[in-house]
């Protein structure tokens, strides 16, 4: 499985994921899920994905494909399409061609593939856009009533987010939040796992801001984790029995 | 659906439910979804259901029967039982017969119905025991290793299970544990709901310690959830952005 959250605030976007994939249980491996495309103060996107990975990688490479291509234009290279919304299309229509392709060969053998993706992005001119593209191809939006999306185990992470992520909190608080939410899902769910890549994309940047890999020994995520753990037993043991 | 957690502890036992059942979405009802059985001083049981509520009742209704039938023995009857493993035993039975007779009813409007349960309980000179039961009528038991089961929505309250129940945890801990536990789950899940039951057991008491509805308006509940929203805040404001 995969735990991957996108966060659309006043001040910009924050995306992360975690990397662990696995086939069945004794098969786990390492892979990037968090994708950045961007042309500096023109147009920035953020791709993060979950699901099967014969799936997902397919998508990547298609859209990657035809942004390199010479002769791509709006409606083949989301980095030419005219607006987030035409890049969330595109993406969409990407990911249910895959997905029906590879369902046509699973078909044969009764097993199914599917995936869902977040896509964030902001074009000149445009607004911060954030988008859960849905396996079908359909997607929905972020808004300033529910400003984050999340893919894949999301129910361990979702009541510090509940908690705290409002339109206005602050960057670096928002990056603390997602970063403690996927902490909870980690120690609860052995399906997620380290390292993680986290980006951020501060509103009318146009590029990406911040992009980092946080590795299991990386001693601030490490004490991130830890503090917020001591904090939860502290204000635990602080609360009067009902 | 459904949230249910059950604690096996060296002090006692402790289950806490919720009571809202949903037929669709737009067809919500409460109903208990704890049940407690005692013969003070001889032997004390607890079951935690989720599921069709169609199975639930049934297999509660056949259980309850049992016990008041003058022919009972100790293979129908769970206060006639020799041990807690022979109560799981007939549980397990009772459920698996019930999910069957009611998916021949189902199968042919090509729908399905299952159930689990939490059963806890201890008999005199016996050791307290905490089981999972399964939709089939197998069952897993809890340990010191695994002091918790659920079943339900289990995941939005399994991060601070994960964090501060262990074996020693002192009674009064452990109600507050699984009560926040609770409320992580009704603030992000709408399929759970006010009124919650919450029952326990002391070690070798041998009869229910302690029964209580929380209802939706329970001050003592309402404080505790406040309280524990105002400390995740402060905490999470005061830990160091990465």
């Amino acid at each position: 499985m995969t735990y991957c959250v996108g966060l659309l605030l006043d001040e910009g976007m924050v995306m992360l994921s975690d990397t662990r994939t696995n086939a069945g249980l004794d098969n786990i491996a390492t892979y990037r899920k968090l994708f950045t495309f961007e042309e500096p103060g023109e147009k920035v996107i953020m791709i993060a994905t979950a699901g099967s990975l014969s799936v997902t990688q397919t998508v990547l490479a298609r859209l990657t494909e035809a942004i390199d291509d010479p002769e791509a234009d709006e409606h083949t290279s989301i980095m030419k399409a005219p607006s987030m919304l035409a890049v969330a299309q595109l993406i969409g229509d990407t990911l249910a061609d895959v997905r029906q392709d590879v369902a046509q060969k699973l078909d044969r053998m009764n097993q199914s593939a599917s995936a869902s993706l977040l896509v964030a992005g902001q074009r000149k001119d445009g607004a911060m856009r954030l988008f859960l593209v849905y396996p079908e191809g359909n997607f929905i939006e972020a808004t300033p009533d529910t400003p984050y999306l999340q893919i894949g185990e999301h129910k361990y992470g979702k009541p510090i987010l509940d908690r705290v992520i409002r339109s206005e909190t602050r960057l670096e608080d928002a990056e603390k939040a997602v970063l403690l939410s996927m902490d909870s899902t980690l120690r609860s769910n052995l399906s997620v796992g380290m390292p993680l890549d986290l980006a951020v994309i501060e509103r009318d940047g146009l590029c990406i801001a911040r992009e980092r890999r946080i590795e299991a020994d990386d001693t601030a995520f490490q004490a991130l984790s830890r503090a917020w753990s001591d904090a939860l037993r502290d204000s635990f043991q602080k609360i009067e029995p009902i």
